[in-house]
């Protein structure tokens, strides 16, 4: 099981209509893609760190990440919403340890 | 509900015994204070980030958050193996998006 995540802020004006837009766009296309799993919408609010948001989905195994990165609806979203949308984003994907 | 994590790379070689009693005496120890829900270790595997572990936990509101930050337990881990061990470190707290 992978847990991929990605914290980034937008440049939307925060609590804008656009920002709102892109977040329900994201979650409504992203989750229908074959192989997510639990996609979910966090706010970042540690001060220490500068982005805004969080979006966090789980995949079963390697195949499935790999499946959902070259699916077409996730590359249209990246290219037509993200790229343009996204100021600034660090992307951390987690595994159980075992120790 | 927060949800606090830390994404870090220790100081300690990969695999080495230093890394394993590091890890597990931060599970041991933080996962004891009182508030932590959930704690649990990760590596962080995404070639896009440099962190290679990841600490989770959750508590029920920013009280328990705050007791937690102040408990002895907490500082007293902080001082005598964070400050030493950890050579880099992102901290991100994540609340539920109600949109």
């Amino acid at each position: 099981m992978i847990q991929h995540t990605v914290v980034f802020t937008l440049v939307h004006e925060p609590g804008s209509p656009a920002e709102t837009a892109f977040l329900r766009t994201a979650r409504d296309e992203l989750a229908a893609v074959p192989g997510v799993r639990d996609f979910t919408v966090h706010r970042q609010v540690s001060v220490k760190s500068p982005g805004t948001w969080q979006f966090s989905m789980v995949f079963a195994d390697r195949a499935a990440y790999d499946a959902y990165d070259a699916h077409p609806a996730h590359r249209a979203f990246v290219a037509d919403r993200w790229a343009p949308e996204v100021a600034e984003f660090h992307e951390y994907d987690f595994v159980a340890w075992d120790g």
